[in-house]
């Protein structure tokens, strides 16, 4: 038996987003409705009702994992959200390329983000040229958009519990970043947050893209401040959990990294990406391919939640349109639906309408052959009001390797 | 937009209230119905299925808050429930009135409720006119009912870990208060109580009522017995959660206590009781007019609950039906139901059948521009049951101000 999750990025919506309808209720989806035809639907709150979900905390609770235990702040996920390779236990900062002074034997910072600049990725290499190897400790840093970036620290006895080395305002010293806990670990993790400052200015302040933008009367990055200090949390991965080889098939980086953090390869598929360009047939082909290696299969489809962002309704409905005709299309002419349980539903509610992720419940459809059809001739989510499968908290990913008959009883 | 929750306390029923039906489903309530015609329902469980709720837990429960959490003891939101005022942190204590006799220097319970006087209200003066300033504690005493009372002790270093002044029988000393905890503030507590013990024997001995009664042949209530220490939780608001500001319209005290600890500004409503006399065309009215100050108001009304614990099933019907007509009638005549969100539910059920609050799920009704719509027809436990929001638990608020789009986003 296969297992394939495919989660469309804030695919719920809003009376208000089509004029009485949804983006859903309005597309045309008949791969989708043949799915519900054939299976039960039900709600579910991706984290509790009335919660408005971010999208790690939404991914951590569909895969089973607690988020109000888990979730340490933005700084782990964010680190993952970027692409970079995190593990259980390692300290992680979100980070700004800033610009500061030498005023008597200080770093005076004078602008916290070195005038936004576009040079981030063309500095990553110096700063992951910084030696910390007398430190004992390994760290990786990737920049992202504008200043903004992320460190990961990797190493025996780290602690989060150390302030910033952001002052969060300009005109004073680089901060000493200190131990917020009276404890040996945090006391080291100062000190080498410390040191990596002092370092990552000789690294910086020369370098070749510093020089062209002081030249041109620009700010050079030539510090790098952390903030947010952060520890990844030790998931068991749900493929250990329950005795499987799972993948992923994804465009964005957040959702390979909470695939890779739940145990799962993440797959390498050219023209997948996190927007409304994606290739959809090829997702569907990767997915396909990857049933022959794998026992379970997340996919995710990110262009749903952009296109509610963008307040565009036609275009979500336009995508709902696509998905169901390109990825669903596709993968149903592959699929023996007596051999695999599929669930099809969103991480959140993005209404165009509001722009924004909502608390509103979010339709999921479940098929497969342990799956006990109800009445639901249709995927919406008025459909799934009155689905056989009822209103639940997240928790997709057990319920679907359960129907599998994947996992561990719990008690005897 | 703006959000209100009406609370019918007591709401839901039993088909053997009435010969097969609720008093909900035989009471005429077209413009509740209407609502529902327009909304959507679902079943509540106050706190959990299963759990038999109280109106402080289930109020916490319907705000957000967990009660298994913050619910430390009667004490506390008994002091609210009679009115006082209560903050995070202060220490309260369920009281007696009771009747000593010196016997060698020992203060002997002769009668545990000093016999059950009606004279509390006229003590109340007496106690808080105890000095207590030498100890470094500020404390605040008010009677209820018969011998009832709480008291509420506020300051630094104090603690609920102590035991009863009251020895829970007669023909024995005043209890010595005990530190339960090893700590100093536990100590402290202790020592504080027992100084109130003998000082407010002292104020009440001679005290004109006190005199009045023993030349009458009754018990004086020359003594105060504490008990069921408990201390208040330090509740987040859920207006500076939400960043909203809310207001509250209600008779019963208890709900006017829940309301401010969660924030809530309580309105002073003129003809707004506790009972089946409140004047729910004024509660409208002051509902109406709050909206143009605050974001949210929050409606409580009792008297459903009363008929209830009376097992009056005609009273339960006929005061329904009076909501219906003159609280929602005067409402709905002033709201634009396209700028407002509208949870109407219970605390809890109280059957007339039964004659107390039971576990049985509360029917929920949620009208609004972002509530999806269902197919009901008719606001009643039987169509809550097949309504499109299915079953959860509790928190009531927190969806409603999710539905308007207040409030943070848990992750990123």
């Amino acid at each position: 038996m296969k297992a394939i999750l495919v989660i469309l990025d804030g695919l719920g919506g809003r009376p208000t987003d089509l004029d009485g309808a949804t983006c859903l209720e309005r597309a045309a989806t008949p791969n989708m409705d043949g799915l519900a035809q054939r299976g039960a639907l039900g709600l579910m709150d991706p984290i509790r009702p009335g919660v408005r979900p971010g999208s790690d905390t939404s991914h951590l609770a569909i895969f089973g994992y607690d988020p109000f235990q888990v979730y340490t702040g933005r700084g782990a996920f964010e680190a993952l959200g970027i692409g970079m390779e995190v593990r259980g236990g390692d300290i992680c900062f979100r980070t700004n390329f800033a610009t500061v002074e030498e005023r008597g034997g200080e770093l005076i910072v004078v602008d916290r983000r070195a005038g936004r600049l576009a040079e981030g990725k063309e500095l990553e290499g110096a700063v992951n040229g910084i030696d910390l190897s007398d430190l004992g400790v390994e760290f990786s840093f990737r920049a992202s958009t504008e200043h903004r970036g992320a460190l990961v620290l990797r190493g025996e006895n780290l602690s989060a519990a150390v302030s910033d080395t952001d002052p969060h305002e300009t005109g004073v010293p680089i901060a000493q970043a200190k131990a917020l806990a009276d404890s040996q670990a945090a006391r080291r993790t100062a000190e080498i947050l410390n040191a990596f400052s002092r370092r990552a200015y000789q690294a910086l302040k020369e370098h070749p893209v510093n020089r062209r933008r002081r030249e041109s009367g620009k700010p050079p990055g030539n510090a790098l401040l952390l903030r947010g200090a952060a520890v990844m949390p030790h998931l068991r991965p749900v493929t250990e959990e329950y005795g499987v080889r799972g993948a992923c098939v994804a465009g964005g980086a957040l959702y390979k990294g909470v695939a890779r953090a739940a145990g799962l390869e993440v797959l390498d598929v050219p023209g997948a990406t996190g927007d409304l360009r994606t290739d959809l047939c090829a997702m569907a082909k990767a997915t396909l391919a990857a049933l022959s290696d794998y026992d379970f299969v997340f996919v995710h489809i990110k262009g749903t939640d952009n296109a509610g962002h963008d307040g565009d309704a036609q275009a979500k409905t336009d995508f709902i349109e696509r998905i169901d005709r390109e990825f669903f299309g596709t993968l149903l002419a592959g699929l023996d639906l007596t051999q695999v349980h599929l669930v099809v539903s969103g991480d959140h509610t993005t209404p165009p309408a509001a722009g924004e992720h909502t608390a509103d419940p979010v339709p999921a459809l479940f098929v497969g052959p342990a799956i006990r059809p109800d009445k639901c001739q249709k995927f919406s989510e008025r459909a799934a009001g009155e689905g056989g499968l009822g209103r639940f908290s997240g928790r997709l990913v057990p319920q679907l390797l359960a129907y599998c008959d994947f996992g561990p009883k719990f008690g005897a």
